[in-house]
């Protein structure tokens, strides 16, 4: 058995996107050892969308880009970044917190959950394969792919009809497949989709198949009722039945809503004294680049104070 | 008398800084027609920071800049600004919300309530002259720019002593002056401060001048019984004497914490139908340029999710 190597800091973050690094500047900057891990690359999310143009102070920036400097900004209080590893165990429960990676262990009184969430799949055939060549989760990445083609939107809900009008500025047409005879979006962006010219509505039908040879080429539907299938030629296909958070390392440690989403209170402090949960990953009234920037800083300051309140320990 | 112009939009946001430029971004990016009104130049409070750099995405960027950059953005979605406005009478309980100014009426079913807060003077000598070069009165913002120097925090309230054991994580030596020989602090804090070896008490005196060349070099106390002054050297005070959110134009109309701050949900949303408060003048758990624009996103798209439920009404 290998010695696995002993990591401390005061702080360790969990996930490098928007939320973990502006956490990790406001922690670093209060002084605070910090760390950074992430699964991945860092960057998160927002590092795969072609332009933002709401983040504010920055009226039109590539994602990639916005998140470079994220991160230059974490680097400058002295953050320290572990990317790509591979996490073991995480307990979140005793005072000092542990995160076991195949090499090392991380040991921290504060962990901050910045991990994120990932849109649902329709897991039918062709989906994983199409992924990129046709199948897109980010009508905002990737519309401008589609300029004179068509597309299909799966979904009824806000964001499903949302994209969908917003698919319209380049597409030439606009399918919402949706398995309902009615939309759950709300009435007014609706109505808007339903006095699209672009857009035609497929009711009461389910995504089976996404077909293609280079690119997806069609996708085969099947009406609720009937079970009849209609092949329906498309370019892309974009799927917004939902968000799901990544939660799977730690779930069950603390207080999750009915959908995963780790439950804050507003100072960011979970169900568990010196966890914090922040962005996509939590119960948010809001999924963006600047709500997730905020809940970081929020945390960070939250964690400084519950630091500053419990007795040093001896280690 | 004269017949005032009547001008009519989606969404009025009072107040030019950080949260309302955040909220006029996302507001009229959402397609909404939406006007700024600020009694002083537009810019806020960070307009008078010389740096700021906890602003993610800026590493280093004076005040001034950022608040250029913010309106700019706003101005590209056509966000109208009305700086230097005499307001004369806001009404928020109708479904129509009325600000009427010494020229205008303006009307909208949405107000978003951005007014700001502002620390308590000491209104002392030196205080506005030294302001952003020694005087601050944020610890998190500039407390990074004290290392290894001496600062004096006047006050002793909670918030003056935990920002004193705050700062000592970057000054060498912190002097907390307060007007008498007890604080007012929770006594787990002000014991945690009595152990700070960096901390340093001046009880029973009040600060009576600010001193220096370019930047503050000390502070004059004059002790309150004997009336003596004492010179202490120092480079930076904090002012911690209270906070006052700037309501006074709105004062009961909408509920309010006993500070007088707007008492809002998650979602922004004040205990009036079409009104959210957002930035430092709601009851928030941190006052920064980050969470004031977060909250300007939220509202925001709060506002547009409200008016697309409200049936159109025929003017």
């Amino acid at each position: 058995m290998i010695n696995k190597k002993e990591l401390e800091y005061d702080v360790i973050i969990l996930g490098g996107g928007p939320a973990g690094f502006s956490a990790g500047i406001y922690s670093a900057r209060g002084s605070l050892k910090t760390a950074i891990l992430d699964i991945n690359m860092t960057g998160g999310q927002p590092s795969n969308y072609l332009e933002i143009e709401n983040y504010p102070g920055f009226s039109l920036i590539g994602g990639y880009e916005l998140m470079e400097k994220f991160e230059q900004h974490a680097d400058k209080f002295g953050v320290e970044k572990f990317p790509m590893v591979e996490i073991e165990k995480i307990n979140l429960s005793c005072d000092k917190k542990e995160i076991e990676t195949n090499d090392c262990i991380f040991k921290s009184k504060i962990v901050i959950l910045a991990t994120g969430a990932q849109p649902k799949k329709l897991n039918i055939k062709g989906e994983e394969e199409y992924k990129g060549r046709g199948v897109s989760y980010c009508a905002v990445c990737d519309g401008a792919f589609y300029k004179d083609k068509t597309v299909a939107v799966v979904g009824g809900g806000n964001s499903a009809v949302e994209e969908a009008i917003y698919l319209t500025k380049f597409a030439q047409k606009v399918y919402i497949i949706h398995r309902r005879d009615t939309l759950r979006a709300d009435k007014i962006i609706q109505e808007r989709a339903m006095n699209n010219p672009k857009i035609e509505f497929i009711f009461n039908s389910i995504p089976i198949e996404i077909q293609g040879t280079n690119s997806v080429e069609s996708i085969i539907v099947q009406n609720t009722s009937t079970k009849q299938d209609t092949k329906i030629q498309t370019n892309g296909v974009f799927p917004y039945i939902g968000i799901t958070p990544n939660t799977e390392m730690f779930n069950g440690q603390i207080k999750q809503n009915p959908q995963g989403f780790v439950e804050t209170d507003e100072n960011m402090q979970t169900s568990l004294k010196g966890v914090y949960a922040i962005g996509d990953v939590r119960n948010t009234p809001l999924r963006q680049v600047i709500t997730a920037a905020s809940d970081g800083a929020i945390a960070a300051c939250s964690a400084v104070r519950y630091l500053d309140s419990i007795p040093a320990v001896t280690v």
